[in-house]
């Protein structure tokens, strides 16, 4: 069964987006078209072999606690050090650790594929490659030395520990803390929740990338360090006890194949922790891996809303249902529900979100690579502006676009004889995970918007428009109808900064979360205009109907987007404009 | 632990609206307020001793089926024989059968109750309510004395048995059939699919409700009959085989403790069916449970939003978590997040669906009443016209409010800690059940909109403009929000209707389910101008704090309702008055 469309992402790698420029630059290995390709094939015949077909299985044989031990499925293992074998955790990484020096758009791609197939196993192992990431950018040698390996193998675990049973959003309240002993080593103590794949039987060692504050030091973030704690101490005689102790795991929803443990360190015997990166700037080095799990939550969410449209796409092509209105002969055979136009919307629009989701998250690791390449301003900036989108985006159309593909399946997409049950209730942690949407509105309204006077948002625009006047024949239309959508935009953002400093911040950002949506349905219009006149241009030159097809595909799905998805611009301006402000003034005891 | 609002529930049967003409009427009972009253507070005792307590217990310990049955908890047995022997599924009847006459109204309120405190144990209930409604409409009088009274008292199990493997929107497509014998018996052939309640084992019999063909007759719905077809034939010596056979239950996403069960008749011995009714006329027949169905479709989903929200809100109040913005003193406790605005936004979203679609439901109930009493046209088509947004409003944002109880409850609402993930699941298939929203958009603008003329929508503005009459002081900017609201309703749907008479109904057709939203958001925003104005007025009049508070609520709520929610007709009106026939368009190899 058909879980990701890999024309699609060769689509946006090769004719929306410009990797020429990442290509060409000494920082990248020598990725051609043929090469990026041959990756995402390879990734194909991977997750087709290692991750899809237990997709099932991990959800019925769910991952449970026994013995003082997490037990998980022996799959598991396998699709994990499959990942790790055929060198998906470390490609990005420098050949002296093993790497390809491939383009993180190149493997986003390939994440991509891995979370579509899979999305419970495939989170081990990006939680893998992005808490060895952090070892690797800001770990010692010895510390590189001795995880990176074993990490990149998919052996051994990684995660990062940071919720708290009184801290989840705020981090600033994390309560376990260290303590330096005489011989320079650090003792860690305290809790940790909801620690994705914390603890498992399938891995040899489980490598927490663990913030804790410094004991009798300094409140608040200022107080935090960035520790690698073992679940075993790595020595020359092997691994030993390092009294990480896993107290449960959490009962869940969806993702129950993926564990949430509930961990304690310190109080067994003792636990140490290696200090990764400077003293008390444990929160900052900890964005690294907050932002690259910010768009793996993004790639996550994408996944299964893309699973889940094949899944529903298929189911209408083959099942017969009803006739078309007008069409009052009972002796007409039934038609596929493909024919019915409600069912054609519900398609279009699951497919609206996945690929407008693909390719902002494939845009946002391009801005990721270019940096990497050249350390530009613009696309620091212009990759930080649209984080808090490409997570927040996915995740949350993800879940209506995955209830679409439940209802285009009626009863049969309720039941368990289809996964789309399982995509539904797997993609909704989404919206929870790295920071809830909540928190993405404050961080986009409070914080992005403003970075550096607002240049963020003036490249953005500078792109959008230019992908505007690059709109011609069909994508005309869409594009001016975007750029209408800039120009409101232009207008409540410079409303929203008034407020900002004429008001209290509780005023300014209390409606974060509405921007927050209004801002991304027109990032995610931009992707829509770019993927369009990149099918606009392809149409005229190519000659085969299948790859006609193709983009002709394209163009409606983005016609869809501006006439089904994109007015939903026009409440919440309505929103954003008004003056009244009943959150705010609703006293909590009026909630009843 | 809160599920419902007794208190929301008075204030809407005795302040919001009319029941006097009902209460005077002798076809109902001598139900003053008084009696209401007491009948609301015996629901919830009841529903708090036998329902809510195994709402948990019911999906944890889910129905299965083995050794050719299907087993749920004991607990089913005694909360649905609870249900029976205190009156509640012959409550509307005459005293004839053992009934209160019981304004449907109430009914409804008490209804609500079950469902918000255990919607799995209480559909069984409503179901079997459902299947004696109709025997008892349309039924012999031999059929009455056979079930009624068992099925009253909750010994014996009703179904609707409509769906087939190859018919499931689609009813005139079933192929099971009957066949009349020499003696004018009827015996009974074919299978059924997702039967809810089709099979368990604390009812000593079941009693399905059935749709089957005529041998030989005409194709279509013209060929259709309804048949009481007992699982077990009621005799003088007691119950015997009718040859009903389980081949198995479905795995549901949620509602696991309510089975749906795969249904063959005659297969293993003769089974018999009763006719119900006029022969052929078995559809039309049907349409009383289904409509009643639908309706309760809407409070089943409206019990399962009401409870996920008074658990986001007692969570709200008791988790500190973070601070206001711009505070940024570490020192500073963190306060509850009901502090928080997007908590805040989440928590009146939630209210205003919940309360909002309590009204409606109530007051389609009231119109039911209105016509049993008086037999006019205006309850009659109003209630047609409202069916299907009473059914869908709550199925469809009922989703959506559970979803954000959720998000209110972050990483914790996503495990089995709370019950708001297995709310989430349950309520999910409201959207299914009983036509799916595609087709109650259908009935509305293909169907109930143009119903003798459009009568029952000019009613309908009658209704909400002398609403927008009533409109003063705080409420009257809601009521000029509705009314520009409607005017803007009325240039769509005369463009629509344009369009019906000038273009294919596939044309017309395109977007029902668009204008099904579109036209539910104005129907709830007028439940919210009259809950807003039945506020301001009681405003005035009481003295006590606390009932001070609750109209305040109210209208805070009626604000939050226009200036959050109401404003998305404002996309949806665009995508309406489109001229883009994209998905029609979309030939169904375009979708890849």
């Amino acid at each position: 069964m058909q879980y990701i469309s890999l024309r699609n992402l060769r689509f946006i790698l090769h004719e929306v987006l410009d990797l020429e420029e990442v290509r060409g630059n000494e920082r990248f290995g020598d990725f051609d078209r043929e090469a990026i390709d041959f990756s995402l094939d390879a990734a194909g015949q991977l997750a087709d072999q290692y991750l899809h077909p237990v997709y099932t299985k991990m959800d019925r044989e769910k991952a449970y606690f026994a013995d003082g031990e997490v037990h998980v499925l022996p799959e598991v293992g396998e699709g994990l050090r499959a990942l790790g074998s055929s060198g998906w955790l470390s490609a990005a990484w420098e050949p002296e650790y093993d790497g390809q020096l491939m383009p993180l758009t190149v493997l986003n791609a390939g994440t991509l594929i891995f979370q579509a197939a899979n999305g419970n196993l495939a989170a081990y192992g990006l939680l893998t490659k992005g808490a060895a990431n952090l070892i690797l950018e800001f770990g010692s040698d010895e510390l590189k030395n001795t995880y990176l390996s074993k990490m990149a193998a998919g052996d051994w675990q990684g995660t990062m520990a940071l919720t708290e049973p009184q801290a989840g959003s705020s981090l600033s309240d994390i309560t376990s803390y260290y303590e330096e002993q005489e011989d320079g080593s650090y003792h860690i103590y305290g809790q940790k929740i909801y620690i994705s794949g914390g603890d498992h039987t399938e891995a040899e060692n489980v490598v927490h990338l663990m913030l804790a504050r410094k004991k009798d030091g300094p409140k608040g973030v200022k107080g935090v360090s960035l520790f690698v704690v073992p679940k075993y101490l790595p020595g020359p005689g092997g691994l030993t006890e390092n009294h990480v102790t896993t107290a449960g795991i959490y009962g869940k929803m969806g993702q129950k194949g993926y564990v949430a443990a509930h961990l304690m360190f310190g109080e067994q015997g003792i636990t140490r922790g290696f200090l990764v990166g400077e003293e008390l700037r444990g929160l900052n080095h900890m964005f690294l891996m907050m932002n690259e799990a910010r768009i793996g939550t993004g790639i996550m969410a994408t996944g299964a809303a893309s699973a889940a449209y094949y899944a529903s796409l298929q189911y209408a092509r083959e099942r017969p249902q009803g006739r078309h209105p007008g069409n009052k002969d009972v002796n007409a055979p039934q038609v596929p529900i493909i024919e019915h136009a409600d069912v054609r919307r519900m398609l279009l629009f699951q497919k609206a979100v996945v690929e407008g989701s693909i390719a902002l998250l494939l845009q946002c690791s391009l801005y990721q690579d270019q940096y990497t390449a050249r350390g530009d301003d613009r696309s620091r900036l212009l990759l930080e502006l649209l984080t808090p989108i490409a997570k927040s985006f996915p995740s949350e159309y993800g879940n209506e676009s995955v209830s679409l593909a439940m209802q285009v399946m009626g009863g049969a997409g309720y039941t368990d004889d289809h996964p789309v049950e399982q995509l539904f209730r797997d993609i909704r942690v989404n919206a929870i995970y790295e920071g809830t949407t909540t928190i993405h509105g404050l961080d986009l309204l409070g914080r992005k918007v403003m970075l550096e006077q607002g240049k963020a948002v003036t490249y953005l625009a500078e792109e959008a428009q230019s992908e505007i006047g690059a709109a011609t024949g069909s994508t005309a239309s869409l594009g001016s109808a975007l750029g209408k959508g800039l120009a409101e935009l232009q207008q409540v953002l410079t409303q929203l900064l008034q407020l900002a400093k004429r008001e209290d911040p509780r005023v300014f950002l209390a409606d974060a979360t509405i921007f927050l949506e209004y801002f991304g349905l027109h990032v995610i219009g931009w992707m829509w205009l770019k993927q369009a006149n990149a099918a606009e241009r392809a149409l005229d030159a190519v000659e085969a109907d299948g790859d006609r097809d193709f983009y002709r595909s394209k163009l409606q799905t983005a016609r869809f987007f501006f006439q089904y998805v994109f007015p939903r611009t026009a409440g919440l301006k309505k929103t954003l404009l008004s003056a009244d402000r009943v959150t705010l003034d609703t006293d909590p005891e009026l909630l009843m």
